[in-house]
């Protein structure tokens, strides 16, 4: 899921998001209750109509950025006070807030309020969130209206096989309809990342929408893949390309490195985009260069085509009954070719 | 001429500039010259090839950014020395160098180095300008060797009838593909600015094209077609975009302003370019506010269709004989509920 923080995928139109194959966008809901204010969207007829993208949109419940971002914050039963990260205004969001206001925004799926807690927090105060978190849940579903509208809950629990397991059975005792597992890509190592969700993921209903909050590198992406994670989302593909750095089969490439100033080759040889098929990488490099807003656009939208169609090409091999041998062999020559260490970002 | 400074029409593809009519566009031979370098360009096989427009080109010399960016210069009879804005490096922009940067770069039209002294430099010192200017002219003409480039002279003599008519005596008789009228929009007012082009334009050969240098607010626009003018540049229209100012039939508006938090009316209500079709001004000045990158590229496109739709509506009325009443009338208009004064600029 391309992720349009305040209501838009930095750079794209929705005709764009649709021309890369985006099927699903993300929408921040800290974001866009503060800026400009879900009561405004609501006004609008719903996100769908105010960014004018009519395809499915996930909104997350704003716990992860309300721990993320806030400086001060107080968390209660009741739910948790944080200082806007625009103007240091104090709100409370409560799990009957949350999901009110997802409900305004209109997306297709909402997600519950949940705490975040840092890897490290401790076994003890990963135990107490995460069954504070399982009681938000149980008061957004109770909370939630909207027929038309999927809620999902959350899975935490840190990287405790014995605290996610507590976590995974009360959020699915609750019942919703899809799981996202959360808590994860928020400190610990990769290898803890994956064990955690290799033991998280084979728990969860087998019919339901598993969601992997917050992977976007595409050797991530793979290996969650495999894991039987069916959704994703990352700032990464557009935030890399605001940088400069471009997603490719054969590694991450740094636009702003001398080399690619007088490559007039395609950005991705084996990509179809319009970044790459209108343009060489000495002109995408200059443009980066120089701060230039077509480059960001051009960039992000070759960043976002690259994720949307490896998630595509993920699927066939599954349908396939390939995906093991197609991701090994995907990964491998990524990593070999993989210029995200040489390429240092300037 | 929308203005795409360093090689691209700030935030717009060439496939956009298609959509909104563009029909040539501008290229700054200064800039393109220092970053990323005519060689590269040239490499690149032309500016076309490097930026994805295949439609034409007009190139300035750089005589106006060298006058006006530069902090140190040194003029001489052989050309201007100069400092780098990106880097203080030191250049000499001769007659012959500024041909052959234009030539490597390979637009359609050229245009011979000038110097562009401020209004108020005084009689004497235009006079002095003037006529080095002309032999920097008869210099690039015989310097330019390109039969597919137009070679465009520039006349100069600041706000003095006596030294424009000896100016554009000197150009003519070297003899160019068409004229430019410059040292206008430099700092003197707006009735001077147009009686000194009524005085110059009429005098113009009337077969060549006449390209009046530096106008881009729509009042001037039609002003200038009044008084015989054909070619005329802008950074305006995508500038005020970067601002959040949009420009419609009723007047710029700037989209920072309150007003427009809750407006979910369409940014210009008789315009049809994918930024009215698409969103609200209000999702617009959310964007705005927030400065987002498709923020500005929405205005931006929005507001190069405005510009140029304004023209291409100026010439079917120039050739239905109606242009006077008509440009009268939409002028009064524009003024009568032009909010540029009420919606400032935050």
């Amino acid at each position: 899921m391309p992720v349009g923080t305040k209501g838009t995928v930095k750079g794209l139109t929705p005709g764009d998001l649709r021309e890369v194959g985006a099927g699903i966008v993300l929408g921040n809901t800290y974001h866009l209750y503060l800026r400009p204010g879900s009561d405004l969207i609501k006004e609008a007829g719903g996100l769908h109509a105010f960014m004018g993208w009519h395809g499915p949109i996930l909104t997350d419940s704003g716990g992860y950025q309300v721990f993320s971002l806030a400086q001060t914050r107080r968390i209660s039963e009741e739910g948790v006070e944080f200082a806007s990260v625009y103007d240091g205004s104090r709100h409370v969001f409560t799990p009957e807030l949350t999901t009110r206001v997802q409900e305004d925004l209109g997306s297709d799926v909402a997600v519950v309020l949940d705490e975040c807690p840092p890897a490290d927090a401790g076994r003890e105060y990963h135990e107490e969130s995460l069954r504070r978190t399982a009681r938000w849940a149980r008061r957004c579903k109770e909370a939630h209206g909207r027929r038309d509208q999927a809620l999902f809950g959350i899975v935490q629990g840190g990287l405790y096989p014995g605290l996610r397991e507590e976590s995974l059975g009360l959020t699915v005792e609750i019942g919703f309809d899809g799981y996202a597992v959360g808590g994860l890509s928020v400190g610990e190592s990769r290898e803890e990342m994956l064990e955690t969700l290799a033991l998280t993921a084979p728990m969860l209903p087998a019919e339901k929408p598993r969601y992997f909050m917050g992977i976007g590198d595409p050797v991530g992406i793979l290996k969650v893949i495999a894991l039987g994670v069916d959704m994703f989302d990352s700032v990464l593909p557009t935030r890399l390309a605001r940088h400069g750095a471009a997603l490719t089969q054969d590694g991450r490439i740094n636009l702003k490195n001398a080399r690619y100033r007088t490559d007039f080759g395609q950005l991705d040889p084996e990509c179809a985009c319009e970044a790459c098929a209108g343009y060489s990488r000495a002109y995408l490099a200059h443009l980066v260069r120089e701060n230039e807003l077509l480059g960001h656009r051009l960039v992000t939208l070759h960043n976002v085509h690259f994720s949307v169609d490896l998630c595509l090409k993920a699927r066939r091999e599954i349908e396939a009954g390939r995906y093991e041998e197609w991701s090994r062999a995907w990964i491998a020559r990524y990593e070999s070719t993989d210029r995200a260490g040489t390429d240092k970002l300037e």
